[in-house]
């Protein structure tokens, strides 16, 4: 199974867990996150752009894995991937860059997976 | 005078300064930073907006202020900029909201600015 | 003006200006934030407390500033507030000793606020 | 084995591994570290609270692991833990909610291990 | 008076109604910060540049502030200062930039008080 | 194999592939970092002892695996690499504990690697 799967399980798992729990603030909290993201003055591309280069210089695969499934999914290149990437290497200095060679081996992971026909849905 | 007007201006004469040290290394990082931004598979627009929300949930006001007035010079509205500054309050918590309060103020005197027909420009 | 009144009133003003956007995330993320302080599961003098060490550990003074005026109007004394600072300061570090020492500056100027009979309410 | 306790038998050997070094500084900062948390002008619970909620904006999983296993041998309830993490996602944002993930899937273990009557002893 | 005349003394009369609070656990942290800076293994210069780069790649003005009066007091030179202060950049990102601008500024304040004759003594 | 080995292999491979990708602010970044570590004013031991200390305050543990690496390579002992550890324990707070629990764990393994007459090259 690859990373991607296995994170992608986890995190439904965890994240129903998470809700399970019936706290009020917390859930609302997961809705406004969603939210974020949706098409408003600024299209879902542009803000899952914001979401990978944040997650970058805060330094979180989690949290990059996540923004990159959905880059993936709403058919950013490569090229352009890299562009957002460089943002945040040159924000956030060398100390992203073990950050950096996740995110290069996921994309990779993630154009393998969709030469095989694989979509990873992320709600 | 304005603050923006302020930090334009101590912003120039400390670069001048830390350049004329002479150190390579650091001369050649600020000429990194500034190609971060320029044009490239993903445009000017996009990047200055990405470098925005980083400055947002790295908590750096001074660096919310550059991006604002590249922002502001590059014809963003209020609206885009606003949807911007949610992703990173989502992203970076309330611990951003002072980060937040200042960029509002910054918006409303860059558009204040505007109305007079000032320019600031940063290179 | 001591320098609390200051802030209030920067606040306020300030908050009132981002509410004033009507962007629903940032809308929504501020009354979360409120939310998260009220009586629950913990009573409000322990999610205070949470709150002044998670701005201590995180650097912020202005959150600092906020959580020390809201556990002083809830009767907090300056020994409780020393041993939740120095929580902070063990997790956080030396780094975190500028913020120790405005902590203290507020905390002083709270109870001379105090002692005047002048009380700063925050909502 | 579960990860807890794989988590408690490493903590243990690091530990004394660093403190055979006999670095003075190093061994006085983790006696500082320890009495953090004992009793004083607040209570127990209260700090293991504080340590937790600091750990978790900090996006550090061993701390909210160590201070997680504290608050429940101090009788803390779910409810309780959930209304301080709680706090802390507010404070620290979505950046946090893959650290959240991990509590939940602690406090889990932890409920786990006492219905088997198995107590961790961190010291 | 100079900036970091005004620091100098700010630092030392808060440091001292810190100290004055008798809380153990923060007397001790201030003991064992200092002890941290004597020689050792390493020489105090080293451990000063070593606090100085801590101190910039976390982004903390005070700090470096205080680690530069020290670099200073004991020798260092600019070009040795520069040297630290670009690892401290590419380590960092240019969000260090402000704080790096900030040092340029302290270094020459720290020079003209030099050619004054000036000593700042920090304990 | 050893933990360091891989991390090697791993950080190899990887680099190898982001620079591949010809983006040129990324390999221009690669170039300026490890230009920051040549011997310039500070000699080289000086500025691998910064970036590990950096490392260590800004919690990256591949980082620091890096940078005692070279450090061990320089032929620094193990009472320096305590002392400066101890500076970044001290500034960073008990939040690094766990990375200090690791750079232990790697002191130990470069040692043992040592007396086998096995040499890390990083580049």
């Amino acid at each position: 199974m690859s990373d991607l799967v296995a994170f992608q399980a986890h995190r439904r798992r965890m994240n129903e867990r998470i809700l399970s729990s019936d706290h009020l603030g917390i859930k609302r909290f997961f809705h406004l996150d969603a939210r974020a993201y949706e098409e408003g003055a600024l299209d879902r591309r542009t803000k899952e752009l914001l979401g990978l280069v944040a997650s970058l210089v805060l330094r979180c695969d989690d949290c990059v894995d996540y923004h990159l499934i959905q880059c993936v999914n709403m058919g950013l290149s490569n090229e352009e991937l890299y562009d957002a990437l460089n943002v945040g290497l040159v924000v956030g200095g060398s100390i992203v860059i073990p950050h950096l060679r996740h995110a290069f081996a996921r994309i990779d992971e993630l154009r393998h997976l969709q030469e095989q026909g694989i979509h990873l849905e992320l709600r």
